[in-house]
């Protein structure tokens, strides 16, 4: 499981006073970041060879400003050509917002998405929940 | 159906050079502001009676800067306590973004989620996409 | 002179109740797009000989959600290398920001900034204020 | 001096390959939030009695995704009702960008700004870059 921790900022509220919806999506793909580096150790940006075809987020609880978020992600489920990555943000002790990511293996030889390659299925395995 | 074009901004680009995936939620909430104004004819903020539960977006192609964007709008389902908005993103005559927004309504009175009241049924189902 | 109308979106918004004033900066960005454009009328993003070198901002009255903002956006000053921008943000008839940018021709190739050519000079002299 | 360690998101790069110009208001309205706890210890929103009067940024260098950013942040100047804070981001041992916020004390028992209490200003004298 990988672990991010994030202090939300100001400008991130909205005028309900609390952390805007539109800002958690955000926060999960800094939480991929990690995911990315397997793929891609170097982050050179040009080389990543994922591209996301789908998010979900279920916002379970309102989002304060002026506590720390953390947030867990992990490998759900591995595919063929793509993976799911699954997220919860945790404030207080309380689990506020859990996310879904739908990743799929872009071939830059083929200029297509293709079967995920055995060297990154292994390291995303070491991610699995269950691991 | 509601419609909203929306030209995209340069800073809503990413290094990939499109137009960052984490942007789409925010032009969604930005679409469904007319079903907000269902609900709160002054759009005074603080009487905003719906939570947003959930959103899903399925990006189905690049989203380029340069070439506007239209985003069509509609009731998918009503609920009990829920609604679901549905969304597409169109550019250059392709569907480039798919997604959906689970709203329940807030019952100030009884401070918790309630029955959505027949007025505002009313109003929703004129927007259910076979109307 | 260039005019841009914007319609605030509601997580542009801030726990004040406002429009957050780091949203301006932005919407500046957004407005100097039309000057973008004179230095690279194809607007390929690779292309744009120009970099930022400073922005200014005065916030001079609160910035509402729920009215559209016009911004004017003209030359205020052609220098050598460099030249200026200048904005104003209207709302409900009030000025509510001002702002200027630097912009900086950049040569690519001597791969550094030069002389603003003719070509751009005499374009960028059509919006200056007095014109 | 107060200092802030940020860490880039790809959602903060731009179509150049950098971080997006608009950006860096956000991370110094981030950095300027120990200044804010000075005037508000409690952090409850609604009770800062500041107000964000004028901001300048001269972007330096390119900001780089993948590799941290320290802002470092001081009071430059105590004025009768206003205060400039100054903030400088370093990234790889070079500044790239320098900015300055001219902050209002507001009273709320007049509504309208007025002098900055001895008990704040002398806080803020304890960061005045000499100290």
């Amino acid at each position: 499981m990988f672990t991010l921790s994030i202090t939300p900022r100001f400008y991130e509220t909205d005028a309900f006073g609390h952390i805007n919806n539109t800002v958690i999506t955000g926060w999960f793909e800094t939480a991929r970041e990690p995911v990315f580096r397997l793929f891609n150790p170097s982050m050179e940006i040009k080389n990543l060879p994922l591209i996301l075809a789908r998010v979900e987020v279920d916002f379970v609880a309102q989002i304060y400003y002026g506590a720390d978020i953390e947030i867990k992600t992990w490998i759900e489920q591995i595919g063929n050509s793509s993976f799911i990555v699954a997220h919860e943000a945790w404030q207080n002790e309380h689990c506020v917002a859990r996310g879904k990511a739908v990743q799929v293996y872009f071939d830059f030889s083929t200029q297509k998405s293709g079967r995920i390659p055995d060297q990154f299925r292994d390291q995303l395995q070491q991610y699995l929940k269950s691991q």
